[in-house]
């Protein structure tokens, strides 16, 4: 069985293995104060090119959103998301239990436009009786979202303006920050994401690392106590170091510039374009457009039933007319023999199955 | 200056006064245990036609809602509304606040349909990941809804027997139950409500009361230690009697086998019915059909300007197109002359300005 | 039977329920945005002396100290009470419901002490794992305490010195705060209070209201958007005008520049001298040492027993030796023969009964 | 710069890390659905000897408590606590974050005794007002305790026949289970530990594992719908095989019937028999008399400080006499040369400073 559910299928990179094993009887301080942690953080401040940045290291994702939002927000006050947003979605209300409303805006391919978020403010602030009603502080958006699109420059900008004039943090929620700057079609830098936003994570769980998600509030920011709610929603790891660790070895630099976090994430979107060149060249109809590790296609279920012996995939969405979209992830530990084997198997499949 | 804004303007009917001022060197216990809100309670169990219906009261409208949802659900699981519920827009973020998410469902006239919301609910049953989503638990109806629309007994029965095969509560906001039950178009009794939901509330304050909601939990749900929730959620009036009280005289039964609470909504109901009419009857759109105590009209924004001088309405959505959809309300305070007055100054507003 | 078992156990003074009616059909705003809750704001700036000092009304206790401490605490901050604070101990755990320790110290007389609170934020800052523990932010304090006690000037100012060095608020529970000020023992007066604390209240439920306590900021704290918290919390009373009413009518001076509120809480305070007095001068044990409208007596049980076909007291603490701690309250409505009758029936028992 | 600070200084056991390289490229289901995670619930139920019993993995202890205490306990329920157990003092508030509040009882070695216990529950009940106080509902216990004390099996039923009696869960937590068990003066198994609690948890981070705590729900618990509680709190890994993997390792039985976990804790206790004898015998007196791997010594301050350039350990409490309480902990990772040449060192320091 070869799966291509998600990006979180297999370990971590080998090197992180190493690196752990190497520094394995090292003595360190805990919870994210030792060496390790110190490193990974100055690697990030000089990526971001901002010495006073303020660096953290959690566990998850949810918990990671969850802990960011708890800290951005006061009682009264509300996030503004995508409808398709994973806090909106697929974190069982952990925004919601930390008493915080997530305000959905309906989005089509799983971005958020700055002129949907003006509006909806706009109206807010004109209500006699905001008061009655949460008010919204934050606005979350993923990079890449969560059906794999991504915000160019411009848009990232204009939202960030929309922001600044309501005063509304921006938050960006990186799970997947290298697959998507690493996309042909990403026109943005991490240093970009940085000045752009006011808070965001480096996703490692799907992106090489066994897990872990590297936090980095702006300077401008402030950030006093965030540790507090880091040890208080249970996202302050005893041996923090894990997390150090595995950052240092994906984001120091080689002799290149470049760095294993970014090599990673481009070979996982350049197998994902294959995948998307090889599926569609054999008719099959994509249900979103996406430049990056995530592709989603609309396939046959008699299809996907002949090819589910030999691979799995994440269900989607059915589509009603015995077709299912469905989610086709490569990573940064996809084989590209494995990327073309499924291209073949399900072009054969087809064929048998006489579809088109 | 006429206000036609809400139906909590007045303070309350002189009776509930009379009584108050009647019984006030009274010594009794507090926090609702003394004779006044047992006698209330008694008269609530006998008009729903179950003597083990169990009753409580509350202050506010607000607090209710949040008192009661907290008390059915646990913290991974939500409650369903109507995205123009009361819970879902009007109350700061209190079901949220506490650690609930509301999720909401796209009504076009205030009103969820079984449809909807089983189709919601098999959706989420049937993904692989329903642990990782809000798992909808409860599901919140109003009688009469925020736009004054009402369920038939028939939507509610099929309401009812989709909460029950996907086990989840029925909770009906009855802030107001009397405006609703007393419509020409109502085909409910306060005894289906009480035995086609599992939790309800007789609205005091906008019905001729102070303040106070009387919660009812049919004799088949626990309700056992809803009472520290009461208390730890501030809603455990020291005084409880004033609630008994107020509830012990709108609800008593005169000679006819009516009583105040219901004459009072009724007598609404009706001047809402002539303002209906006489404001049809002008030419102007309804915003809304209503057949309760609020009404709905799409007015020009020159005539609301010109009629501001002398009356005062709530402003509920702009068309964009030189109008403005605004609720007029009736209450038990109303009186028909202000009702006549209302619809000829329009009239003579409206010719003045050579509005059709 | 005669009760004394708090100081809640009637309705209102009459001119309150005189006012109520007369005001009755006024149409005015919702929400305490009304000209009576201003007028009665307007009448606590005045006897605050500072025109810029913020007020809003609550209906009760409870519900006032959650919001208060839910708006100056943020998630990792905690509060320090008495451990026989009202928040500690009887309020079903409505602070932790907002997500906030209550960080107790041991208390004798009711009251925390600048020294003991001193001692314990120094040992917390010295701490290097602080951010692994609550974070003590505010200081709980009530006048007159919950058994009766009162704060000396000297005292308050202490406190509130350690405050301002540790950086934390310092929040005055006033549910009885005209029983403290009115007290024999007193050198405080509302404006020592105001300028003392971050933030008070002004308790009208136990002191001639029907409900309501007056939130005060002082003018040096942010205030903002403190409204939301009051909806969110449940706290926002649709007719707020009956808050005003009866604080308008309970703080409006009088020709002696006097006012109903001041009255009152002299009246309960002077019965419960001549109560302690009397209760004292046969042979009983005082629990506690209070000048305050409620006073504490350890009784023989079969004193108790006998006594309790005609009076009903509030047990308070089992004493292991065949007597119980009780609590016997004056309030604004007790009459003076009431107090004569009963010194007079304890003396006759005891003497029945054979006890001294 | 040796340090003996905590136990959890030192990645992992090597087994762990090799176990974790040779199934890297695994590709497995996420969120500990996988097979190892299945493997190691397996070794675990046959350990406590119950094949219903329910097993989940967690990453942290913090986490742990607070997940599985927002499960036991509903809005107004809380748990009785040690004043000195972590989630009364070392987790930033974590628990009252989930709305629940700590109840706290004396504690003068670690330890609640069901006597006092049962005690405060007995009150706790016969008060006329309980519904306006937290119900206690769950009991939390550590093994060993967080001085490194111990229960015997008699205290343990006897709380436990308290627990039963007033209807409330029994919690025990095992962040450092192992070194409770492999004690020499421990008498209970954890098949005692399984059946006299209705919830526990067995800890990796401090024993062995790069991090992870075992949950065990004793199979007469309702655990249903616990995970998504896992997922909600931020402590369901993606690459849940992590916890699986390493629970595997430390549990699966070697030929004596013996396991890598227990070996490990065995060995750390040894190790810290050895330096209390050591430390005994140069003539300083024992802060609590532990017979784990925590160890607590009064020494003197220039002792301390001598020995800083080479040793550090955990200042535990001041003693205000030129003396300091400091914790010294082993753990599976302590070499014994280690544990000798601190003792030779302190013989040393405190010769040449010449004490005693």
């Amino acid at each position: 069985m070869r799966m291509f559910n998600c990006d979180y299928l297999e370990g971590a990179h080998e090197k992180i293995l190493e690196r752990m094993a190497e520094t394995n009887y090292e003595q360190t301080v805990g919870y994210g104060e030792d060496g390790h942690c110190s490193a990974a953080a100055e690697l990030i401040k000089e990526m971001v090119g901002d010495k006073d940045a303020y660096v953290q290291f959690l566990v998850g994702g949810t918990q990671t959103n969850m802990t960011i939002l708890s800290y951005l927000l006061r009682p009264h006050e509300g996030v503004i998301s995508a409808d398709t947003g994973h806090i909106a979605v697929h974190e069982s209300g952990a925004i919601e239990a930390q008493g915080h409303k997530v305000i959905t805006l309906k989005s089509e391919d799983g971005k958020l436009s700055a002129k949907d978020i003006k509006a909806f403010v706009k109206t807010y602030w004109a209500d006699e009786t905001a008061d009655h009603m949460v008010k919204p502080r934050a606005v979350y958006i993923s990079y890449a979202t969560e059906t794999g699109s991504l915000y160019t420059k411009e848009e990232l900008r204009d939202i960030r303006k929309v922001c600044k004039k309501y005063d509304m943090y921006l938050f960006l929620d990186g799970a997947r920050l290298g697959y998507g700057l690493m996309s042909e079609k990403s026109d943005l830098t991490i240093r970009d994401i940085y000045e752009l936003t006011d808070v965001f994570y480096i996703g490692g769980t799907k992106q090489g690392a066994l897990f872990g998600e590297a936090v980095v509030f702006n300077s401008g920011i402030c950030h006093k106590e965030f540790r507090y709610y880091i040890k208080q929603k249970g996202g302050m790891l005893a041996k923090g170091r894990l997390l150090g660790i595995q950052f240092e070895t994906l984001l120091e630099k080689d002799v290149h510039g470049d760095c294993l976090y970014f090599r990673l994430a481009r070979h996982a979107d350049e197998l994902a374009m294959k995948l998307k060149k090889g599926i569609s060249e054999l008719g099959f109809e994509l249900y979103s457009d996406s430049y990056t590790n995530q592709q989603f296609f609309i396939l046959p279920d008699k299809l996907i039933k002949k090819l589910s012996r030999k691979y799995s995939f994440s269900t989607w969405a059915p589509m009603g007319d015995g077709r299912t979209a469905v989610r086709i992830c490569t990573s940064w530990a996809t084989k590209e023999e494995a990327v073309d084997a499924l291209i073949e198997d399900m072009a054969k499949a087809a064929s048998k199955l006489g579809i088109k």
